[in-house]
């Protein structure tokens, strides 16, 4: 029993925030017109906090292993809060933890191209794109973010 | 685009309640203790919005299987905003729907024994339980329910 | 080797027809817009040829479910080119078919919801909807595949 | 066929300690308390001597991967008996034991963040943790263990 539970009453729910829809489709158009600004095409998948899908798109001659990609990226991002960047610098820094847990927790993918999309609150969505190099399917992930962060 | 996203700006987010640790703990205490005084043992698990485990106890004497049976079962409650037992009955009701959806959707567990926590504002968790009969499995599911119902 | 194969010049290549990335969010907008006004919350995902996702959309409320459902809908109306309510009175007039086919191809679900989105050479991709019941899904992603038929 | 089994006769039952959900309890909540005074949010699973789940809590703000994470390192100090942080040595200075074992069991994970749960006559159960560094997770599970060791 925690302290907080020895000195006060128990607080059996909070309010969280949570992307809809239409902010979902909103991320997705700014990360679709930063990767065609830079040259890219990519899958775009944008997800609730729980890693879920909300709206994705496969931009034409994005790569078919994107579709799986994208939605792992977005899953790892909202499941733990960190860009998928640092992500991958972590991993990077301590093989042990590389090996031990990425492959055994399936929808784990540390890499870069993935940001959550974080409010005051919590973690309200994630963002995962693939098919680009890893910068900048990070970049056009941020860019997703950005257009709907507070 | 829907009429409301012609006629009003777009709403990028909502705020929702999510059962906490202590909820979840409030519930799974109350189940088992439901389940204790009907001479049952069985597997409570309470689950986040999403469907995913925030606690869960195997009661001595519970058949192995019921831990994964009471995971989907709250995966389900969860998904769906609906309790086991009515979800059975739409199921019975239409072989072609059971036959078609259950087995495609591997968490979709369409049986007695789940009740969504539910909130002003939504969904805010599920519980499920496994290892009685369905009439039992949904009585302690409730019986848990209840107790963090606001 | 076929009589054809014998008599005549053998083709290596044909062009067949694809939906792009602007098809299938056109049919997308299209089923999103029928689904607001019937009143319904549902997931709709539209596939290329080969039943590979292209675009998909959770609208708010829609139960969790439906992402994996309305994804093999589009899935088997694409690989069989026929239409779930369709589909669905083949199995249902063939228990044998249903209990012999349907568990051993995952993606496989025979219900309606599901629309083969289809071109004078082919199946250039297909629509599937989850979320309602199944006369509504059917009658979202007809009205979703209508949009782009040629 | 052993000597002993030629020489005496064969036994053929033994009784083997088994960690009650009361016990599980007991641990999970030792591992609560220490992760709360070392400002940490994790995952604690503890699971019976087959490394299957008897009681589990998701505290709040822990990551979502961490729940695959510490059932899986329950399971394989459960499996070998031996602390993750251990194991991980062994792993560590053994690149082909860890490339050609790890990946084929699935439920292997050669971390820290384990404790078996042992008793004179065997192992009893086993605790996962996860979501803090190797080190702390390591910590919390020892916690865990030792609140119910005899």
């Amino acid at each position: 029993m925690s302290p907080a539970q020895k000195g006060a009453p128990a607080v059996d729910f909070v309010g969280v925030p949570r992307l809809t829809l239409a902010g979902a489709q909103r991320a997705l158009a700014a990360a679709a017109e930063t990767a065609t600004s830079l040259g890219c095409s990519v899958v775009v998948l944008v997800a609730d906090p729980a890693g879920d899908p909300l709206a994705m798109a496969r931009m034409d001659g994005a790569p078919l292993f994107s579709v799986t990609a994208a939605a792992k990226k977005a899953w790892t991002a909202a499941a733990s809060g960190t860009r998928g960047s640092d992500i991958c610098d972590v991993f990077g820094s301590d093989p042990t933890l590389l090996h031990a847990l990425a492959p055994k927790v399936d929808e784990l993918m540390a890499v870069g191209g993935a940001t959550p999309i974080a409010m005051a609150g919590g973690v309200a969505g994630a963002i995962g794109v693939s098919g680009a190099t890893e910068e900048q399917d990070q970049q056009i992930a941020d860019a997703g973010a950005a257009a709907v962060a507070s």
